[in-house]
């Protein structure tokens, strides 16, 4: 049930012998693990790694359950409002945990279980058009913000809100909202303690980029009758998997520290994850804010001018192997390739033969598409190998609540030991306050 | 009609002095630009340049329009199968031109006009569930590969095929079937001569990532009843503006000359594509193939070992303002943004006020969504100038047919100036030539 880790690729020895990192990192960066892991423990103590606990959270899990079944049967589509960290992890575990434009399945083979639909922006030609499709009878819409204040999920509640009025009447429109938010403070608490709407906490040591196992992420989970009890065994499990002592036994502290040093030590500004996997599209565009906002800081832990940080890429194999590989092989030298290999689809879906086929494309019939994907994945790997180019490998047994979970808390672990690598608070985002002031200032915020 | 770029924060002086590109260089480029143009200038005459023309095909324009006629009715459905260029157009143009979620609206709703779906993967979830999902009675199928023998695209072929016959019996099957292809090589090509399959080609001039308008891109957009004339007619209109003799009135040229400095003087190996609207989402990914595969290159045009190329990223305002800009504003100077404003959107939908709304919500009632986009697209430029980070803006009057054409167009012509600027060959991959024998091989395929 471990995430296997292969970080082979990432050395000097395993590749050209020029490029990649120096193989004496095995033994100086597990020297220094100790005092990262002390400091990771310092800082849990002092409450600044609150997703560290979000494996354990029964009450939450029963009172969803409870919750969700007083919903049954009342709505065709759950609408979230949120924005960043209050939308990505929801669609990751809808593109993991669902089968494939599940929104265009009927509601028959959907079992009765909701569409998702997500708006993440202020476009009004998206709202306009999302309202117009969707039918606010049968519309169950979840607010979400961490500090029931942004300015998008704020400015849509208000637009939606009068759309589902205007449908069912301001009394009904109320058993339409769920809101998610901070426990006290706040204007979407404020609104759902005056208007008795059903509400959730979002844990005030929890940030939005880790708040996917908070209720942020399970309500739409639980909506969608995903196991959410699953996905947090899985996340309690790498959890536990994250607190081994020696660097070399902890994936996730070791994952953290190579991708460090390969941009401290080797240039490679540009981190990629690539799962061979679709499934796990929306989950790399997750890590993506989980990564960019964690680590890409002005300043390090003593205030320090230190403009850090790598750029996170999302890739997905076979597919960007014709968009994106050309530039991993031939370009610059300023790249890790993180590649995610789901291991249970390797003997699905067998290509048929017909008759006459072109003597070019033989070697198809018989062979599955699995097989394909998987021999990609493999030969990709080797060609980056061959040029000198740093990856490493995570594999899974297969995507399912608990492994996704696993997956989930294995990079967010991962983002908070780095955070002690980097040196910089993996927990805040000082750099966005200047834009959302600078909006303010513009809309006539009063005090702005 | 000409699309408005706006280079002023990609210079020092409009930064903080420090950062961004020193102005001497106006001077410099400029005089460089009539080499660079003549050098363009022999390359197309060379062949090499075989997108330029896309925007004069009369006689495609007049065939897909009769052909698409003579489906009326017929499909509820478009499948496409194809994997990066053949793909990656396609679904830029869905998500431009059509309203979001199109495949969710009912048929009644899309005017009978039938609903779009891409395999770009040979996972074989993928290819199972949606397989499933679609009736395969009611189902046109678009096979696109340059080639004719992509790998991914012809396993997808064979499945399909399979599914096709299974439902409608073998001689119908191929009434379902559109090939877009090579005009005489390849597997595709001799199965489309064999059996007497509708096909239409690709211009052996134009590369996998530049061919959204040819045949690869237009018979997508002819069977979702786009206007394909009016798209040809703004890359028409592209190609005529990125002709200018004189540096500082050649946007296109301005723009490659720019990025490519930004990468060559200040290390800038990150280009990011920012469109302030989610119609152009899909076109930021197809950017990044356009982007990274045409200048991530090996060696120069001199065969010099170079390893050059940027890193394109696409985001989304405002949605990545919670996601990529904390490390856009925060990290290393290593970035270009370059924003996509679209005009037609500032007034559109007035946020509604409700009685007893907090009093830090009170500045959103009255204003229009259009105008929060807006204002902060404006908010996060200036917050990026703010802090020495060069970006630059195109400028959109709306996201029309027309409009897009330009846009595609703009970006292909400035790819090819690129080129130049860059020294390398932008019509090439040889990167992920290695990755497709080890492929071969492992799949057992002979000669390999």
């Amino acid at each position: 049930m471990t995430l296997r880790y292969d970080d082979t690729f990432m050395f000097r020895d395993a590749l050209d012998q020029v490029h990649g990192l120096d193989p004496a990192l095995h033994a100086t960066l597990g020297a220094r693990f100790a005092d990262v892991r002390a400091e990771v423990a310092r800082r849990t103590a002092g409450g600044d790694y609150g997703f560290m606990k979000l494996g354990d959270q029964p009450a939450l899990v029963r009172r969803l359950q409870q919750w969700r079944t007083s919903l049954h049967g009342r709505f065709d589509h759950l609408l979230v409002l949120g924005i960043g960290g209050s939308a990505l992890g929801a669609k990751a575990l809808l593109n993991a945990l669902k089968p494939p434009a599940w929104n265009e399945w009927s509601a028959q083979h959907r079992n009765g279980v909701p569409t998702l639909t997500l708006l993440e922006n202020v476009d009004p030609i998206t709202v306009h058009e999302t309202l117009q499709r969707l039918d606010p009878r049968r519309t169950l819409v979840n607010v979400i913000s961490k500090s029931g204040g942004t300015a998008e999920t704020l400015a849509q509640y208000l637009v939606v809100r009068q759309w589902l009025e205007h449908a069912v009447g301001e009394a009904a429109a109320r058993q339409h909202l769920v809101i998610t938010t901070d426990p006290d403070k706040g204007a979407l608490r404020a609104i759902a303690r005056d208007e008795q709407i059903t509400a959730f906490d979002v844990p005030p040591d929890v940030g939005g980029r880790f708040s996917v196992l908070t209720a942020v992420g399970l309500v739409p989970a639980a909506v969608l009758d995903m196991d959410i009890a699953a996905l947090l065994a899985g996340a309690a499990a790498a959890v536990r998997d994250a607190d081994a002592t020696e660097l070399a036994a902890n994936a996730a502290a070791r994952y953290a520290a190579l991708q460090w040093q390969a941009q401290a030590s080797r240039a490679a500004n540009v981190h990629v994850v690539m799962p061979y996997s679709d499934r796990l599209k929306e989950f790399a565009e997750w890590y993506r804010q989980l990564w960019a906002e964690s680590l890409g800081k002005k300043v390090d832990r003593a205030g320090r001018e230190a403009n850090r940080g790598p750029t996170p890429v999302g890739a997905v194999g076979a597919t960007d192997q014709h968009s994106q590989v050309q530039l991993f092989i031939a370009g610059p030298f300023d790249k890790t390739i993180t590649f995610i290999r789901v291991m249970d689809t390797a003997d699905m879906l067998v290509i048929p033969s017909r008759p006459e086929l072109p003597a070019e494309l033989a070697y198809l019939p018989g062979k599955s598409m699995g097989a394909l994907l998987d021999a990609e994945l493999h030969a990709t790997r080797e060609a980056l190998r061959s040029q000198g180019r740093m990856s490493s490998t995570l594999e899974l047994g297969t995507v399912d609540a608990f492994h996704l979970g696993q997956l989930m808390m294995f990079f967010q672990v991962a983002t908070g030991y780095a955070g002690v690598w980097y040196d910089v608070n993996p927990f805040d985002q000082p750099g966005v306050e200047l834009g959302k002031v600078l909006t303010f200032k513009a809309m006539g915020r009063a005090g702005y």
